[in-house]
């Protein structure tokens, strides 16, 4: 089995992605191909020469997405990409731009036939929730599309046998929220597997639900408003230990034992996410990636391909 | 100044709702109006027995807030709404049901002329974010009304003299966001005073804006998903001294680390938040309001009285 690893995206690019890949050639019995620059990878050790694919351009996360994709054709992320489309290798990970990520996916590898949209998950204390940001703004229908593909992948990949699917809503009652969860929550009863009703923001981690289905909008803000409580907690925390009021052995204690209680919050350990609708198993990483997600993410991305996850959402569109 | 208490609203009620009120007299020079259950009420030390309006209806979270206000005329909450109005009392505070609260507000006190629709705001870390619930499907004109009610407030009560406002959206530049979120944007543009641009949920605790606009559907997502990570957090942090791993002594310096860590984000410190577009002085305190949190919700009502915030929003719409 052959991956692709963009050794351009993310913030602890290369070192991190390369390790994470040796990682799982040694341990998963894949053959990894690095996508970047030549000069610096060929430098470091143990990665085969024969399999770096020299990329002279780079995509940052400044730059528009779509112009990225189209303009950047030497970049580490538009090689890979093609080289997914092209068979030449059977799965693809980066921690790279999201926005150059999902625009490449669909205009590079593309989607599954019926797909009208790639929809962007994340895995978090064992439910995934989606979409958390590719979509702004959707129509029931859309959001039903996401269900059923994040209901293949949970049962390919995370071998959920029959996850329960939920509506991200302001109350747990039907006929709570707006227009469109009121739409949708008709459409997902009709046509939803699995369906169990609307879930809060509150029960995310609460695994009420193993698929909880927004808008891009909605899980956007949900998301960045955990970042915000959990960035200032760590605050609180350093703050309180800054003061001086604890002795450093408190202190330490007191760290650990927060790292600890937060564990289940770092979705990093998580392995990445893939990017639904596409033809192609593409696992996009998350920016602060290190050796071990990288790891992870090709664990995920193995399991997605001896799974059949594509054919399993293929057929769900047929 | 006369204020009118709910003593059923609440989980705390009538105890915590009663001891409150009497801080504030004693604290703040008012005088209190006890709306609850004679019968109990009279049995409290220190309730002026001439000043209890008995109730013989009470208002539960489970009911309609339509209907509950429409059917219980004889609730403490619809006793005290009708004094409000008919100018009995200059104030009301309720940790009562949020629904029927607002219904009332709509309902009994009425609107400030030019006002569509009520909003109702919270406070967190100096940050006042509207609406978290009240209107689920907004148009970017109600959003900019939000915008200017809430400026008013912030001036009036909060005496921030030149309140910054953003837009909750799903990145800082212009043209991020949904189809709302960008006709809100150059609305915003123009007509809004203080206007920095959009705020990223994650900007929530920050102080980077004084005023946060978003619809109700998005700003309850936030809060809950927010609430959910606190609760998180803590289950964490329970488990973890439960598991036995730290002494007694230690496990009690680390529940005192995060208590102070945390204590930026209860939001029941912040007494309460005013509904927004009434008439009338209301404050919502927050359910599991205690006598603290009471009192502070006396001293926002009192400033608000004090330093005519209402008139200052009926001039936004004049």
């Amino acid at each position: 089995m052959k991956f692709a690893y963009d050794c351009q995206g993310g913030d602890r690019a290369p070192e991190a992605i390369v390790e994470g890949a040796l990682e799982a050639e040694k341990k998963l019995g894949i053959v990894a191909y690095f996508y970047g620059s030549e000069e610096i990878l060929k430098k470091m050790p143990n990665v085969a020469r024969e399999r770096i694919v020299d990329a002279i351009e780079e995509i940052t996360q400044e730059e528009s997405p779509a112009m990225a994709i189209r303009r950047k054709s030497k970049s580490a992320m538009v090689l890979a990409l093609k080289d997914l489309r092209d068979g030449k290798v059977d799965g693809m990970i980066s921690a790279g731009s999201t926005g150059a990520l999902l625009a490449g996916g669909m205009f590079i590898t593309g989607r599954i036939e019926g797909v009208e949209r790639a929809a962007l998950p994340i895995l978090l204390n064992g439910t995934m929730i989606l979409d958390v940001g590719a979509n702004m703004d959707t129509t029931p229908e859309m959001l039903l599309s996401f269900g059923k593909m994040a209901r293949a992948y949970m049962i390919a990949v995370q071998e959920v046998s029959e996850p329960r699917v939920a509506l991200l809503n302001v109350g747990a009652e039907e006929g709570k929220g707006n227009r469109q969860t009121k739409e949708a929550f008709s459409l997902f009863q009709d046509a939803m597997p699995g369906f169990i009703g609307n879930a809060e923001a509150r029960d995310v981690f609460s695994q009420a639900a193993d698929i909880i289905v927004c808008d891009g909008f909605s899980g956007n803000i949900l998301l960045k408003g955990m970042e915000g409580v959990i960035g200032f907690v760590q605050r609180g925390f350093q703050s309180v230990l800054a003061s001086g009021a604890y002795a450093p052995d408190v202190a330490q204690t007191v760290v650990a034992a927060a790292k600890q209680a937060m564990g289940g919050l770092d979705y990093r350990r998580y392995g990445g996410a893939p990017l639904l609708g596409l033809k192609k198993p593409l696992i996009k990483a998350h920016g602060s990636s290190g050796p071990e997600a990288i790891f992870s993410a090709s664990v995920s991305l193995q399991k997605m391909i001896d799974n059949n996850a594509i054919a399993i959402m293929e057929g769900e569109y047929r």
